[in-house]
């Protein structure tokens, strides 16, 4: 027996015409190079409407790929809602990407336009002779000189100017896509995910939950975390259909102006890795801001560290821990103290907001062995691997055959391994594939890492599994010292530090010190680089 | 081109499991005859899935109906998940219709099983020999005798004794039907609503949103709505999504009962009619309580008075004003302040508060011209029909071809006249049917009637057009004094305390004094009767 309720479709369409009927007062706030631009719903709806009208007019179909190389803009907000309510699909190019990733991506989607900042507009033209399905480039504010090899090219203002402020959406089932965004994977291609009208409706409504970050029409929030990096968590399009104010930091992410930006105006809400934040609180050590206002900051995209929690809650600031992936939309889960937590001596409070949290509403998730599939026990200390699924997690990549591997019985493989208390808090301690595996158990090459890096000579660490004749793989650290410091700490240091903190077996072979950990594009240790380099380093041992 | 997100259905199965897994230790407390009986979400996971075996053992196929005649209690809890979780579909029955309405409505839904609370068992015993589709009877408690009319009859706890602790839920589609539930309209026959497990689980999301109630799992909350009462607003179904402890009041529903529970159980939400929280009020002139968990009342069901909310407000109360219909699961719309209004005088933001606010996320609406269909300008003046859609608001009644007059292009027609004001927040001013038409002009009895009420000698007014020769209808009102005035008001006393507050032709052509307006069974005026009696009254008027 069926229900017998509406088959009212889930898109942004609707967020659409909450902000634009209901919040049209509301403002968005974008810092730009000649102050701040702002705007209310209304305007930005009518531009967006007038956006809708260029895509036809310029050929766009449904289901076409329209691309965007562009900071968090209130521009690149009309994008995000004129393309996906038009019916053709958002893809957000991550303008940090090495231009040969671009190249691929590019082509992979097969982009149809591209929308790119001005000041943006030097990366692109290195690759635009390599990007045969783009028809048209769209210049949003002026670039450093007049593009030579984007054509045709045509100024975003010019594109919209003469368009008419309403469009008639057409009607849109809601797993139609809406929006697409590449992984930068450390291994092989980036591989595109492919959000739904539906999926980023029903994200949208996680990210209202008052148990999730419990975005709301009081906010004024400030999605620092980019608009290319997986739907910028989702906060512009929630935003929306909440009717919060929206801050846009545009390409002026230094501290010191986002703090700047977050006291003039009045933010009650932010969202950027922990790097920022790290960087904020170094700010405040020197000036005072009234952030009065501020309610919480949420972050992730890497672990929040402990000491920036408790950092931050000495300047009375709250910031509150997610975990996601661009699989996931990617706000997956959220750490918030139980009720029945609140009592709790304030370390152990920040020792479980330092964790990922619990799934949020809609999505579910399982811990597995990584050898037997079994669910691992909810004890915090057995690992596995973290599995979920929801019905704004990802079930395939685009046009990728491989997706099996990372697909199995209805549940994304993260590739994050985790372990879990009797909450159900999740906590990561590693990558399945960086795990160190020891005579047959594991070791986490982060938890040493987080140790060596609490020693106080030691800038940065990492560790990584390297053949061993014995044992299959022991773990081996390479240490950054401190420039004070430098040539000034013995291995042995190292390890006598970490002796009373981890089992015998998890020391590390060898400490090695480095000058520098070599990096991926995104930031990330490049553990690959590392084992290679290092990969015989411990053959002759016994 | 569709998206390529995962197809995981948006089912009570996923509320069950966060509650059981994430919430084990969060508990359902029960107001008995016996004092408090609680548990917690783990027993409450046990239990329900113990009446799951015991569903199948008796024989209940999915998609059978499955009664309930209960107050609000663990039990109708297990109840409210294990029917739908099962496959079948949970039939709530209004404890308070008069027996001819209950056997129309068990025998239109065809009802197998129904689970009755003990101290019902004689209502039901009355009209057992005319529900032939009932197969077997539940007895949830002691009965006041051993039932003689329910067979075959068995106790809740003997049956499902001896069940397994788990059950494997079955897989199910996200539109498969969960509940009904049927309005008790005051024309024809009551009509069922079909809710599906896809509308449940998007309503309870609405139920968690900030800027709807923000039930999460800090709050304890207490569901004073009935549970047959279009599913009690969603809070069950939401509590255990969300983690909430869930206070159940069981039959115990005075006021001064439900003051004591709610300082006792330390409740942080609450939700009830108004007449409840005027009762409350009353009560706590008289008395002190310790309120300081509460967070907030939500109330609906009917209009909250403003004064109601001031009254609260003075003691430190904020009730929040929300409207819905069993037809839109039933939370439609809420009364929020918005950002901008925090700085409006008190006795704007009451007045704003006292409106029915505006369509929560997946929610839309539009008010149209009664006759013309057009949509009315949003000048909080012009009057039109109400008309709402969404994914949780009911396409069609259950095996009612007449549907067709409710249901319109995607809309359904509430028969709810209202005003919408430049923010969008809509007030109701009447009934559709309610309405008087003088001369071409609606006039709101409502309206009428709430003015005439402020009247200090003045306990109830009602205001019904009757037909007349020249305006085709003209306002008549029924008014009751208060005891204490009976025979010391005149008409001309009511129409000269009217006169400055209205337009002149909106001055009720007769006001008659009566000692009671009669009501329907949920307790409204019952404005047919009233039409009937005085249909001839200005007959000979010109």
């Amino acid at each position: 027996m069926q229900g017998l309720m509406m088959n009212y479709p889930l898109t942004l369409q609707h967020a659409f015409n909450r902000a634009t009927r209901l919040f049209y007062r509301k403002e968005v706030v974008t810092q730009t190079e000649d102050g701040l631009h702002r705007y209310t719903y209304a305007d930005w709806g009518k531009r967006t409407m007038q956006l809708a009208n260029a895509l036809k007019e310029a050929g766009v179909a449904q289901g076409d790929r329209v691309a965007t190389f562009a900071w968090n803009t209130y521009r690149h907000l009309e994008l995000y809602f004129a393309i996906p309510c038009y019916g053709a699909v958002l893809h957000t190019l991550n303008i940090r990407l090495f231009p040969e990733q671009l190249v691929y991506i590019v082509n992979d989607a097969e982009d149809r336009l591209i929308f790119v900042d001005g000041d943006l507009v030097p990366v692109l033209e290195q690759i635009a002779d390599r990007l045969p399905t783009v028809k048209l480039y769209v210049v949003m504010g002026q670039p450093p000189y007049q593009p030579q090899k984007l054509h045709p090219v045509v100024d975003y203002e010019d594109f919209i100017a003469t368009q008419p402020t309403t469009y008639t959406w057409p009607e849109l089932d809601e797993n139609t896509a809406a929006a697409m965004c590449y992984t930068s994977g450390t291994t092989g291609n980036p591989k595109g995910v492919v959000y739904s009208h539906r999926s980023i409706f029903l994200h949208s409504m996680g990210v209202g939950l008052a148990d999730g970050p419990g975005l709301c029409e009081q906010d004024r929030v400030l999605p620092v975390v980019p608009m290319f990096h997986a739907n910028a968590w989702g906060f512009p399009h929630a935003g929306v259909m909440m009717g919060s104010s929206i801050v846009m930091p545009g390409r002026f992410l230094d501290p010191l102006r986002i703090a700047q930006l977050m006291e003039k105006e009045h933010v009650t809400l932010a969202a950027g890795v922990p790097t920022i934040w790290i960087g904020l609180l170094n700010v405040l050590e020197k000036e005072q801001f009234d952030f009065s206002s501020l309610r919480a900051i949420v972050s992730g995209g890497s672990a929040v560290p402990q000491s920036l929690i408790e950092g931050l809650a000495r300047k009375n600031i709250t910031i509150i821990h997610a975990w996601g992936m661009t699989e996931t939309s990617p706000l997956a889960s959220i750490a918030r103290l139980r009720s029945y937590q609140r009592d709790l001596p304030a370390e152990e409070q920040f020792r479980t907001r330092a964790k990922q949290g619990t799934v949020v509403p809609g999505v579910d998730f399982r811990v597995v062995n990584i050898e037997s599939g079994d669910e691992v026990p909810w004890d915090g200390q057995t690992f596995g691997e973290l599995q979920v699924r929801g019905p704004w997690v990802a079930r395939a990549y685009y046009k990728d055959a491989a997706s099996g591997e990372k697909f199995v019985d209805g549940w994304l493989r993260t590739g994050d391994v985790a372990v879990v208390d009797a909450d159900g808090m999740i906590q990561l301690v590693d990558r399945t594939k960086d795990l160190v595996k020891s005579g047959g158990e594991w070791i986490s090459s982060v938890e040493l890492e987080n140790l060596i890096m609490g020693h106080p000579k030691v800038l940065e660490a990492c560790v990584v599994g390297v053949p061993h004749p014995k044992w299959s793989e022991r773990p081996l650290a390479c240490v950054v010292p401190k420039p004070e410091f430098a040539g000034q700490v013995s291995a042995e240091e190292i390890l006598e530090f970490l002796r009373p903190k981890v089992a015998k077996w998890w020391l590390p072979d060898e400490v090695i010190f480095v000058e520098a950990i070599p990096k991926t594009s995104v930031g990330k240790f490049d553990k690959k680089v590392l084992r290679a380099q290092y990969e015989s380093r411990l053959a002759s041992q016994s």
